[in-house]
């Protein structure tokens, strides 16, 4: 299955206005993420110690286990818009422990070799479109799950194309006025949607739904 | 308590694009509220017969349980924008048998006589300001609640007024790409806001919140 699991504001936005290079998810977008960031499993899956075992340290936990293949736009890679995004020679935002583990798809016009970690992580640069990237995901990922990762113009492009089986939104309990949008608005292919389960959990609302084809 | 209650799309929209007299929701509009409207507690507050007897029906029938008064906009209660927006002689959208059964208390310039019905419901057509509505309503209310009704101008006039106690949002599974937004957007005052519950029903996600003070 080709799916996506994302954090959105109460009003719809998975990254908050001015996003930079220091601040790639723009203000206030990083506390998007604390229901996520506080748990067990998601510290676990970025090196860290410590964190909460709650309802949604289990829901993470579950939905690391579902991925096989991951695919990402070149912004989400580098680090957000900026000069730097085409930069060749960048290494990308994740580190030297990316907390993928898995094979991951970048969506760039640049061709790059791939990039290799210890850590099962290998970043692979796919200039033939979207369509190329998820047929090699999936080739990847076997049985398993294939997630976009993000960021939402990514997200856009596969909804549109009527590519996606299934997703997860987790709600925040936070507003943010503005910033990056989920949906893509007007003009847009609108899937047809069926809401398959609604969590509640102290930090978040999770809500999943499936693809009507 | 303050509070509202609203149905959105996934995509946050309370209308779809280019409401009308006749189509005061917008496009696919009317869609968001299948959830509710066919339920039993939903058509027997409005007159109707049957509906289904399931999880949505006792939502709705306890949130009408909650409601002492009502607030709502001039449009919401004229039927939409448009040149009768305005029409001291008309008796608003809602016919001889309006589904409030409550006092509503409608926010307007244009000062009017009280409008009486059978049922219970009054319309009082207040000119002196949202607050002094609130006064009126919470007056009325005694010790039920006081629901905002819409539209979402209204919502958000006094959620940025910081007078909002509590909000539940009944998200439908479909997407309108675009419409009037829920939330105001930029520049807005936006409440820190608590999830105090999130079910899932056959129709819809419900998700509400309780602003923190």
């Amino acid at each position: 299955m080709l799916i996506f699991d994302i954090t959105t504001s109460l009003d719809g936005f998975v990254a908050g206005p001015n996003p930079s290079l220091e601040d790639p998810l723009g203000q206030g977008g990083m506390q998007l993420h604390d229901w996520a960031t506080s748990t067990r499993a998601w510290r676990e899956r970025h090196g860290l110690e410590g964190g909460e075992d709650n309802a949604d340290s289990e829901l993470i936990a579950e939905g690391l286990a579902r991925q096989g293949a991951l695919i990402m736009g070149r912004r989400m890679f580098s680090g957000g818009s900026g000069p730097w995004e085409n930069d060749p020679n960048r290494d990308g935002w994740w580190g030297d422990d990316p907390p993928f583990r898995n094979p991951v798809f970048v969506l760039t016009h640049h061709a790059r070799d791939r990039v290799e970690f210890e850590n099962d992580t290998t970043f692979n640069f796919i200039t033939a479109g979207f369509e190329a990237a998820l047929e090699q995901a999936q080739a990847a990922a076997g049985e398993k799950d294939v997630l976009i990762a993000g960021g939402a113009e990514t997200i856009q492009q596969y909804l549109a194309a009527g590519l996606i089986d299934e997703f997860e939104i987790h709600v925040a309990p936070m507003l943010l006025g503005s910033g990056t949008p989920l949906f893509g608005g007007a003009g847009a292919e609108r899937p047809h949607v069926e809401l398959t389960r609604a969590l509640s959990s102290p930090g978040a609302a999770h809500l999943r739904y499936r693809v009507i084809k």
